[in-house]
C-alpha cells in the first residue's frame, strides 16, 4: 500500500476511511486463482464493507454477493451483480424481506432454522414462486476465535443440526415451491487455523452424498468466508490448502463451490485515519486524543481487538499510552497501553486493517457525523461517500419538532 | 407507563423506540426540586438520548444542555435552548468545533486538559472573544460503575488532577481571552453510591473555596450527572439526599449548581419494541429470533448490560432461551439465559429501560435502517423520527459508483 495519507487529510479532512481498491483486487485473484480447478463463485460477504463502490468493485472482478438483510440484496442489485450470483443468508429474515428476494430471483435463500423453512414455503406459495433453498448446516465445531464471531457451535444462533438439515431437505423435495439446490456452513470469522474447516466441510460433504443417495441432488456447497488477515502477527491459513482441503472432499460431486470472503476481502485494505488534537497525562497515563472515537471504529472496544497503530511524525521518543477519542466515556478508546512517540497538534495517526467492520458498524454516537470514505486505486484517489452533516443526521426528526 | 405497544407495532411498525414524555417531565421536576433550595441549572445530558424532540420537550420544562460535541450544541440550540444554558464538555474538542461555541456565545466551555485550554485561548485571542470557562477536575475517586462508563479515576482520560486545575484557573485569569467561571466534576453513569458522589464535591467545593482565597471567584459549580437508573433491581440514590449532599457543601458560597443528567432523565422513559420473527433449538439451547438487532440496541453487546425483557402475550409456559436478532454474529444478542414464554411468529417483544443509549448509538451494520422513534405524552402518540429507508442509508454514497 502506497498512500499518502498526509495529502488526503488536506483533501478531505479527517477522519477518514481509505480503502486500496488493487490490494482488493489482489485478494480476489487470490482466492478465485486458488479454486480455478473447480466451478466457483466468489460471494463477497457485502456486511464486512457495504459502501456502493466497494462492492461495485468487488462486482467487476466477478465477485457475487453473500448479503444478510434485504438492504444488502439492493446493495448487490444497485451495483450491477446478477441476480444468480446472489445468496440471502441470516437467522432472522422478515416476511418483507423474503417476499423482496424471491422477487428478485437471486440464486438462494440461505435457510438457517426449521421454522423460517415454513415461513419462505408459505411465501413461495403465495406469490406462485419457486423458492430456491440452500440450509445452514451447524457442525457444531469450535472455530477458535472470537466469542462473538464464532457461529459453528451449538451454543450459537446459526444454521441446523445435521439431523434437521436432512429433514428440511426432505421437505424440500416433497415441496412444489421448494427447491433444494445448495447447503452452507459457516463456522466464524477471522479463522486462522485449517484443521476446523476441514472437519466442517468433511460434514457438509458427506450430508451431500447422503442426500444425492435418496435422489436429492444439490448443485452448489458454500464453504462460508471467514479466512482470517493479519492484524498483529498472525499466521494466515494458505488460500491454496484452504482450496485443496476443500476441493479434497467434493472428489466426484458435481457441485458449484460457493465462498463467502468478507473481511478477507477487505480487511487489510483498509486504514482509518485520524488527526491528533491533545496530548495529556491523568495521574501516571498519558492519552493521545484524535479526533476519530469508538462510533467510527467499534472494533477495539466491542471485540477487544488489536489494530495495528502509527503515527505518523518524525519523533523518535516512543512511550506507553492510551490512544483515546472524543466521546465521554472511557469505552472510547483505539489501544490501551501502546508505545507511541510524542505527537503534536494536527500529526496524523493511521489505523490499519480498519476495512472490515469499521465503518459499517459506525454510529452517530455523541452527535458525530459519519466520516468520509476514499478508495484509491491504480494511484488515483476518489471520494466514494461524503462526509456526513448536522443536517444529514437531524433529517429525520427535524419536521417532528413541535 | 402506560402504552400500547400492540396499538403503535400496527401504526408504526416495528421495530421502534418508544419514549414516555410524561416520565421524563417527572424526572426532571424531582430533580429541579430537590435543588429548590439554590439557584440550579439542570443540563440535560444531550448524548444519553439527541433526538430534537426530546431535547425540546426538557428545553420547555426549563432544561438547559449538557453537550459533548458541537452537534449537540446544535441540537440544543435548534430547540430553542437559550445559549446561555448551555455547556460545551468532552476531552477532544475540535478547533472548527470550539470556534463555533465561542460565536454562539454558549454559557461555558468545560475544558479538560491543558492543552485544550492552550487552543481555546488561542482561537478565543483570533476571535476577538472572551471564552467562559470551566475546568473538569478529575478527583481521582472510583465510582463503583462499569468500567466503560466510570469517568473519575486518573487512569481515566477526563479532566485534570486539582494541582492542574488550580494552575488553570490562574492562567485563565491572567488570560484576556478567558474567563474562569465555573468547575465541573463528572465521575461516571449509572451511579448507585452516593459516598463517591459526596467525596467528590467535597473536593470540588474545598478547590472553589482555595480559589476564591486567590480572588479567583467561580459562578458554577457543575456537579455532574450520573444518578442511577433502575434497569433490575438497583437501589438508587435518593435525589433529595443527593442534593442535601451538595447543598451542604456548597454552604457559604454564592454559586449556581448545574446538575447534568442523562440516563436519569430518559432511561427508564423508553422502551425497545421488537417482534418475534422466529423460535429455534440449537443443541439444547432455545433461541428467540427477533426482529430487532444490536444495531438498534448495542447495550447488551457492549456492556454486558441487562434491560427487563417482556414477551407481550399470554402464554404461561417459561423456558430459558437466549433472545437474538437477525445480525450475522454471536453479539448480537439481547439477552442470554433469560426465562422466557414461548412464543408466537409477530409476538411483541418490549425491552424496558432504553431510553438512554439506545437510539443514539444505533449503527447501520448489516445495511439495517435506523428505527422509528415515537413519543407518548398525555396518552397521545406521535412520530418523532421516521423510520430510515433504504435510499437514506446508500444516499451518501450513490452518487459515486462509477
Amino acid at each position: 500500500m502506497n498512500i499518502n495519507f498526509k495529502e488526503l487529510a488536506n483533501k478531505y479532512q479527517t477522519p477518514y476511511y481509505v480503502y486500496d481498491f488493487d490490494h482488493i483486487t489482489k485478494q480476489y485473484e487470490e482466492l478465485k486463482g486458488a479454486f480455478k480447478a473447480r466451478k466457483s463463485l466468489i460471494a463477497y460477504a457485502v456486511k464486512a464493507n457495504s459502501n456502493l463502490s466497494v462492492i461495485k468493485h468487488l462486482a467487476d472482478l466477478g465477485a457475487g454477493a453473500d448479503c444478510v438483510s434485504i438492504g444488502e440484496v439492493k446493495r448487490a442489485l444497485k451495483v450491477g451483480i446478477a441476480p444468480y450470483k446472489i445468496i440471502f443468508s441470516g437467522v432472522g429474515k422478515i416476511d418483507s424481506e423474503i417476499k423482496e428476494a424471491l422477487e428478485s430471483d437471486i440464486l438462494m435463500i440461505n435457510v438457517e432454522s426449521d421454522a423460517e423453512l415454513n415461513r419462505v414455503e408459505l411465501i413461495a406459495k403465495e406469490l406462485g414462486k419457486v423458492a430456491r433453498i440452500s440450509i445452514r448446516v451447524n457442525p457444531n465445531i469450535d472455530p477458535q476465535t472470537h466469542p462473538y464471531i464464532s457461529t459453528g457451535l451449538h451454543e450459537n444462533k446459526f444454521g441446523v443440526d445435521i439431523d434437521t438439515a436432512k429433514r428440511m431437505y426432505i421437505q424440500c423435495k416433497n415441496s412444489s415451491s421448494l427447491d433444494p439446490v445448495g447447503m452452507h456452513c459457516h463456522i466464524g470469522s477471522q479463522l486462522t487455523q485449517l484443521e476446523p474447516i476441514k472437519e466442517s466441510i468433511k460434514i457438509v460433504t458427506d450430508l451431500v452424498r447422503n442426500l444425492k443417495a435418496i435422489k436429492i441432488e444439490l448443485s452448489f456447497v458454500d464453504i462460508g468466508g471467514g479466512l482470517g488477515i493479519v492484524y498483529d502477527d498472525e499466521t494466515l491459513i494458505d488460500t491454496k490448502e484452504y482450496a485443496q482441503a476443500v476441493l479434497e472432499n467434493m472428489f466426484g460431486l458435481d457441485i458449484t463451490i460457493i465462498c463467502e470472503p468478507g473481511r478477507f476481502m477487505v480487511g487489510n485494505a483498509g486504514t482509518f485515519v485520524t488527526k491528533v488534537l491533545y496530548e495529556k497525562v491523568n495521574g501516571n497515563k498519558r492519552f493521545v486524543i484524535v479526533d476519530g472515537a469508538m462510533n467510527d471504529l467499534i472494533r477495539p472496544s466491542l471485540y477487544n481487538a488489536y489494530h495495528k497503530i502509527e503515527v505518523l511524525n518524525d519523533n523518535e521518543e516512543f512511550s506507553d499510552c492510551n490512544l483515546v477519542g472524543p466521546i465521554c466515556e472511557s469505552g472510547d478508546f483505539f489501544a490501551k497501553n501502546v508505545q507511541l512517540q510524542k505527537t503534536q497538534h494536527n500529526d496524523l495517526v493511521a489505523i490499519y486493517s480498519a476495512g472490515a467492520y469499521g465503518f459499517t458498524m459506525a454510529s452517530n454516537y455523541n452527535t458525530r457525523g459519519k466520516v468520509a470514505e476514499i478508495a484509491v486505486e491504480k494511484g488515483i484517489d476518489r471520494l466514494i461517500r461524503k462526509r456526513e452533516t448536522f443536517e444529514d443526521i437531524i433529517a429525520l426528526e427535524e419536521e417532528f419538532i413541535k
